[in-house]
């Protein structure tokens, strides 16, 4: 029985740790950025989105933004396309876009089926809708790489209004110009840019590694905490490199543009939001101001 | 300068004839329904977008509704997919479920696109969202066609979120069943299945006809104005059948399940919505309780 | 046939052209000054009405100011008094005023009944109620006249409640001094002052000319619109004089102090509110900013 | 000292004895018909008047209804015609009519003068504004005698939004029948009327005498406070007789239709109004249920 | 009868005098001060009580504010223990501040429960409920005596959100520290600091003299009305000294602090706070910017 | 790392089961029954104190009910008094009366600063405030025991209006009588009355012993959950007897009249509350209908 005992004694210890966390983040928005590995498996794809609906259970207001690139892919290649891309963007031409914007709203609708699922009410959008992405064509190393665009506009009415309403929205990387010509966006940016427009309590990046961490090959130098000024030096410093290097800046700008922290978590392991937001010690990398 | 003062005189009678209705239908809730050659043909498609937009302008509340039937069969043969129909509908296997979901997404965000166009905010959903469209799988003729799903329950309140936020809705026809799997419905259905839930003003079929004639072959005899009893007359006297028949079943169900009224109109005709909502003598065969 | 499908084009062609304008104007206070010929003949009187009926309908907050001069001066003749005038204002003793107040209150309060006739809920006040215009008592080419006040402040509390409300204010142009003295006021300065208090939209006249011609004999040359520095410049070149030189200045300083437009209408001419207000062209002249 | 110090005893006695009935009274409607001697003299006018502003100023939501017999007479006869009445009610031809509304309207907008005077917004009205009071044309013993009409129905949306907006409305007795024809209205049968739709606290007859003596020439024999069944019993005795009679069952019938109490004073004593309502013993006769 | 008639007037003349201070403090917060000589006589006690009560029934918003120097000197004895004193001020060692906690407490509830006989709905905290009193320890003549706290900050929360639902806050004179340790406050000092942390319109000490007296041995030299700056004068001329000295400026800084008025009373004399109030001449000294 | 990542998963266990209940019971009021030994030990009163902070952090509504039995025994006797008391309750006569108020009131003001000390803004009422709890006075075993009273009125409007303001009341268990006297009440009697007038979710007694045993002398036969059928089953058998006998009672009537559920715990357990409320198996017995 003393073993049990002990368990009480661990629970209580674990609730007097977290309530506090699920008091202080009620009712705030955190956008989450879903993508990557944590979006193929099936299992993991199941853990994250009880995850979130979890989050929302309990007051918080999640906004879900991902990508599709993978499934892209897939499909241009079904219809007998060959993927191209310059510095990592896909070139999209017409056709590649017509594709692109079919499978990022499957994925999106799938994601919202999910949610639904776990007893959320959820809604799919992309940047069409409620004209919310604002974009300009996007030059990338000085080419068009077609319709890839940047965003230089969010308008947040329709989101807040849903949010308002207790739905949790889901968010495909799509934007109209000012000729309301549809283009691609990448989805880093785009929860980055609806992070800052929402003023987002939390973003979250959902990705392949642990975090930041001193040696990125050794995962038990993981940084649990960083400020941003912290985190400058150690890309000052070379320790940041590689596909965290744009992560990071990312990650800084959205701070000073009023997002209260952002998390680099590894998607992979389970219930990696709940261990993030409600443990004293986290899981992942999370930078603050 | 006689023709221009007539021509002022001619403004005004048709601005007193019409702003009656306009105050009338302030603030209510039509749902169209749109398909068929009225969605393939660029210029009507504008035009009919003008016309939902201009609706909302002067304060109704639009719900779109629309199909993508020969869309669907055209991608399906694009993988290789040969189409199959059980009595009109579309057997529907597990990948041509993926393909109509696919497209009838991006038909959806592109009437969604259009409305922003003309200065209208407008959402793209389907009935997963906010699990809006709840069915449970058809049998047709005694058969099992795969995932096509009979509507047995709407939930409003994303419409009806939505609409009070004065968003247009812009609705595809799929649901989900108990077990929130994806299934693809009929749109006429879905239309009035929506009106009735939402208990719309009106109810209004965009189609290939000018609406319920006398003699089918002669558009003189266009009736511009039935009552459900005297629809079912004429359904009796076999003047009404062929595919108008299931339409005016609808129709009358409809109206009998609180949808003020319900209009057949030839969606090829430019301005055919301001003409039938705004006229006294209407363009179209209006139906009454 | 042909003619009647003419007639439906054109008649979507009246309603594309007035929708943006109805929309636009919705909710927006529209301050009428009603006086001249168009309240002499009934039948002018009743499209008048007619016509702010309809402004009410569809959404605009009309608010009426009238004067009442020729029946006033028939009414103290009647009483065996000779009318006196200086400078075209009423001198005004004791007993005149009496007969003046008589007199607006009777038009005032015909004016409600043809307005409730249309179906419109109406209030009939003058400046005495809920003390909505303060005067002081007016000095004429150095002549004290009596009874007749100058505007110096205007409580818009009665009006903005009786508009919020839904009601058509019609208001008699009578006003009270610090004594709480009764003071008859000229219309057209009692219609700017309210205009301007209420920050209307619109401020229009309706008179017994065409509007602003640049030849005033020669009504071809209606100017159908008006920049204020152009209006100044006519004055200055001597195209405005006469009559409209004060309502000129009127103008000017209602658009200077926050309304949005005034008008200058021909009250004789059927419909010319509709006209003015929704269509491209307008039927008067309309000053802007 | 003595002397003095009993007064702020005495001071001390009125406010205990005050403040229970000014606090149960607030927020309440009262309508007081004023008429007779009460408005014909300048000084009772003023101290009447001020009774209702302090009746606002400390809570109540008061409402006068006005008549305007003898002054209606004077203005026909300076305009040349005999004044005629049948059974007390006044014969009123077109011209007759025109005189009437004249005269209320005028009496009506210096009633709402002198409240302005006294610091109380007030709005005066008749039965067109809001089609307040709707008749039916009368017939007086078997003769039609013109425009004079019976109140069938009262629609309370203006007054209930003046009083509601802290206005004190001030009604004269002119409705509207269906065809939106003026008629003069019994101004005794309007207070009753509207203290029955709004569901009056308390309904007061300012008039020429006592209240109700048991013996009409000895006013010592007032009764203070009477139930409606004693009130019949009186009637039925013979006690209540002459011009008292159809007051008396006018308020009977204004109890049974909801209205709180009903108060016969006479107009002429100064405060009337105040100490009725405001001691334990009143002034004048109070019937209850 | 004479006699009678002439009642009716003075009746009428005082509710005309009472009635607009009646409305001008409608609404308005109150804070009574309540100790000495009138919280030990019973009947006095009951007349307090009785007034705040009605000051309650006519719309204002009283706090009673007390002390219980002599129980807590009683109890403290009853205990075997001798009160000690500096400078007015009592030492409060631990048990004296439980006892000071027990007593104060009592008299707070039973206060409470004579409101509560008078009707009105009550509250009795002190400045622990809602932490509405913080306190930093006090030093008196460069002593620590013990538990006797200065405030520094009033939490308004608590007894805001107590008025607006309508209850009579009751306060003992208790507050906490940083380290949320209890302490006593001198009563007249937690008066001012609340009065003026709400804003209060007017703040009355409840006293055993009639009010400031130029000459303070003969009570018909009373000033029935001072400025903050006449009350410095007076100060500097010697004519206010001895425990008046530091109400006076208890008073003046109230005032400073944006309190409307003060009103130092005789607590013996029955009804005092409706006479000061409702009268014109008052019964005490009112003080006022 | 075997082991930290075994806590990780147990964390994220607790969590996920955690989080529904958290969800489940926010907004909920519970009241929590305080008294025995729990009270009595400093170390124990912190960690409950810290649980219903806690409870409050994340949403629920909690109200303190307390006793003082030992305490008031202490101090009569400290006055010279002998504690009498007849079948377990105390006979209180006047003197009595005093000093159970005194301590009463004492204690419950302590347990105000106790959870001021944990951030949350709490309020010390007895039923005195607000007229909350209305009693009759008692007869035990037929015998008259002086000031002790049976409730049969709770008015929520204070209790309600300080939960709604986020406030956690924290009761005193005294009443008044129809003469406003007051009375002493059983503490879990007015526990029992509070949550049924508040439709209480959850009703919690803080006890000495481990909840329902089987065998009540093994506390491993400790039932966590009945149904009020199976208590009384228990009952009939004789399994449940003794001081739990009365409580059992309490707790049947209290979910007859619309408690959710009645749980009993050893309030000397730390974090009781936690663990019972937010894990699947809790920790003590809860009762359910």
């Amino acid at each position: 029985m003393e073993y049990s005992y002990l368990t009480e004694t661990n629970k209580a210890d674990v609730l007097i740790e977290a309530l506090p966390y699920i008091r202080a983040f009620a009712g705030k928005v955190v956008v989450v950025k879903y993508g990557g590995s944590a979006m193929v498996d099936e299992e993991i794809q199941k853990n994250v989105i009880k995850d979130v609906a979890l989050l929302k259970l309990v007051g918080m207001r999640p906004v879900i933004v991902h990508g599709g690139g993978k499934e892209i892919s897939k499909w241009v290649s079904l219809l007998g396309k060959e993927p191209v891309f310059v510095a990592g963007k896909r070139v999209t031409d017409k056709e590649t876009m017509e594709v692109a914007e079919m499978v990022l709203n499957k994925v999106n609708k799938n994601l919202v089926q999910l949610m639904e699922r776990n007893g959320i009410k959820s809604v799919g959008i992309c940047g069409k809708d409620g004209n919310t992405l604002h974009v300009t064509r996007a030059t990338v190393e000085g080419q068009d790489i077609g319709f890839v665009g940047d965003i230089d506009k969010v308008d947040t009415g329709l989101l807040q209004s849903l949010i308002d309403q207790d739905f949790v929205p889901v968010v495909a990387p799509i934007g109209l110009d000012d000729e309301f010509q549809a283009y691609n966006i990448n989805a880093d940016d785009a929860a980055c840019a609806i992070a800052e427009a929402l003023g987002a309590q939390k973003l979250t990046f959902l990705t392949d590694i642990e975090g930041v961490c001193l040696d990125p090959k050794d995962k038990t130098t993981l940084i649990p905490r960083l400020s941003t000024k912290e985190a400058l030096e150690l890309v000052d410093k070379g320790n940041i490199g590689g596909g965290m290097l744009p992560k990071i800046h990312n990650c800084i700008n959205a701070i000073e543009n009023g997002v209260g922290s952002v998390h680099i978590l590894d998607g992979r392991m389970a219930h990696c939001l709940l261990l993030e937001f409600f443990t004293d010690k986290g899981i992942g990398t999370a930078i603050y101001k």
